[in-house]
This record gives C-alpha cells, structure tokens and sequence, in this order.
C-alpha cells in the first residue's frame, strides 16, 4: 500500500511526539515533591486529549513503567559513552549519572511501588540490565589499576544506591558521594 | 533504716542481675532472623520468672527501648575510649563499630517501630547522643589533617548508617565498609 504510507508515518512520528511530550511531562511532574498528580493533570500539562494518553498509557502504572524504563535505557546507554576518557573518569561519571538517577528514580520507584507489588519484572529487569552495563566500565578501571580489585559491580551499586537514599539536600550529599567515588579509587594513605 | 540496708542492697544486686540477664537474653532474641520472640519465651530463656520480667518491663515495648538506649550507651561508651590510639585510627574503629550497632540494631529498631510511631524521643534522643560522642573523634582526626574536612559528623553518621541498610551477607558488606572508611582519608591519589 504504498499511497498510504505518508499519511501512516506523519501518524506514526505525530504518535511519536505525543508519547514523547507525554514521558517528559509525566517525568518532571513524578519529580515535584510529595508528587501526587493526576493522569488529568499530566494530559493538560502534555497538551494532549485523555483518549491520546490513555491511548499510550492505559493507566497510572504503565507511564509509572514507562518512565522506568527509558530512565535506565539512558543509563544504560551513557555507560557505552565517553571511550575517550580514561578508564575510572569513565567510571566515576558514569556512577555520579547513576547515582542522580537512582535519587531521582525514588519518585518514580515509590509511586510504581504503589501500583505493583515490587516484584513485578519491571524491576528485576532494570537492575540487570544496569549491572550488564556497568560490568564492562567497572573490569577496564580495575584492569588499569586505578580502581580497587576487591569489589564487584553488584557491591558497587549497592553502595551508590545506598548513599542515594540518604535523605539530605543536593549539597548536603555531595561530599558524601565524593568520599565514596574516592574510596573507589587505589590510593597511597598519605599519611 | 541502717539495718535494713544489707538485705536491701542484696535485693538490688539480685534485681540488676535478673535486669541485665533478662537484657543478654532479649538482645540474642532480637538479632536472630524474623525474631518473633514472646515474652514468655523470654522469660524462660533469662530463667526469671514472668511476675520478675514485667516488673521490670512492663511490656516488649519497655524491652526493645531498654535494650536499645543500652545498645547507645555502649557507643558513646566506645568513644570515650581508645585514647591512646591515633586519631584516625580512633575514628575509624569507632565507625566500624557504630556500623555494627546499625546493622544489628536494624531489628530492634523495626521490632520498637511495631510498637511505637517512630518519633518517640528515644530513637531522637539516641541520634543526639551518637553525634555527641562521634563530633569530638571526628574534629580531632580532622585537625591532625588524617580525616577529609568536608563532612560533619551528621553526614559520616548518615553515610555508615546508609551502608549497614545494604542488604548483602557480612562477607559482601566488608569491602563495601572499608570502601567507604578509606574514602574518608585524607589521601593522594596514586595514579
């Protein structure tokens, strides 16, 4: 049907950018505190018709997903980034993304947490596919020597995830992060 | 009453030894997994008898709070030790400690939540008391220029009591602990 193809990809990216605009309102509103908006809310704040995001999201829990899942598509995609860089610089970025991400995912963990009973793949499968993504970034720091030997990346992301629950402002934790990027890294005690 | 006094100061010795056998007792009970462990049972362990056990603790709540203020009496007991040691290794075995009463306290914290709201002074009371004694051992390490300068005690607390809510076998959690106590040195990196 090769005449209808046109119109069914202008559809198609027009379907695109609604799902789009409607992640990244849902995303920034999921982020206010104590966040409590409404599926009515985040379809007036996308400029899109309820039957357009009930269309894509059929409920509160699937864009709760949704937002889960393109968070740890972006993580996962910036740890195959930065190759230039050497090999715990590389690291250590890529554990600050992470750890912005799991303070932010709270939100977005809490809420789905609500509508799900925790166990639900959603989940599970995030944490894999982040630690098959760190995995590599982890062995090349080690393997130069630069970052201690004696953890695993499960242990790594255990310790990033537990300073993320830390309940302390933006400046209040950012010298905790950095005195655990720190401990990450082979030193001589100067003293 | 002067011939009263030895009978009374006997009668003491006994209600101590029957209070802090009945603590030992409660203590090991709390920490074994998903302790769930009654009164009576309790009772039968401390080998005292039920009348003995609630006229000391009028309830499991007046248990799980005793035992906890002696959990935070024994920290700030720990700190005022160790003197002669260097600041930094002061410090640090102190944290190694404060880790361990984290951990271990995990229980009787979430068991005393069962049966309290949470904000009951003595969780505050027992923070006050943590930073109180910890502050002195952290600004004397910092001064001899061992210990990093940028966190308060309340952020060193915060960060050790973030890593012993890390759920992994003590085996796992060890390097992650000591990843952590060698992020707070003052150091030069190596490479």
């Amino acid at each position: 049907m090769p005449v209808s193809q046109p119109v069914s990809s202008t559809k198609r990216a027009d379907a695109e950018r609604n799902r789009g605009k409607i992640l990244t309102v849902a995303r920034a509103a999921f982020a206010e505190p104590e966040a409590d908006v409404s599926m009515a809310e985040i379809s007036r704040r996308a400029g899109v018709g309820m039957a357009t995001l009930y269309r894509n999201f059929p409920g509160r829990r699937e864009l709760l997903e949704a937002l889960f899942v393109a968070e740890v598509d972006a993580i996962c995609t910036a740890a195959a980034e930065g190759g230039e860089q050497m090999p715990d610089t590389r690291l250590l970025c890529w554990l600050r993304q992470l750890f912005a991400f799991f303070a932010s995912k709270r939100h977005i963990a809490s809420e789905l947490l609500k509508h799900s009973d925790g166990t639900e793949p959603v989940f599970g499968g995030g944490r894999a596919r982040v630690i098959a993504a760190g995995k590599p970034l982890l062995a090349a720091a080690q393997q130069a020597g630069e970052i201690r030997d004696d953890l695993t990346i499960e242990q790594v992301l255990d310790l990033i995830h537990a300073v993320a629950t830390i309940q302390v402002d933006a400046s209040g934790v950012e010298p905790i992060l950095q005195t655990v990027l720190d401990g990450l890294r082979v030193v001589s005690i100067a003293n």
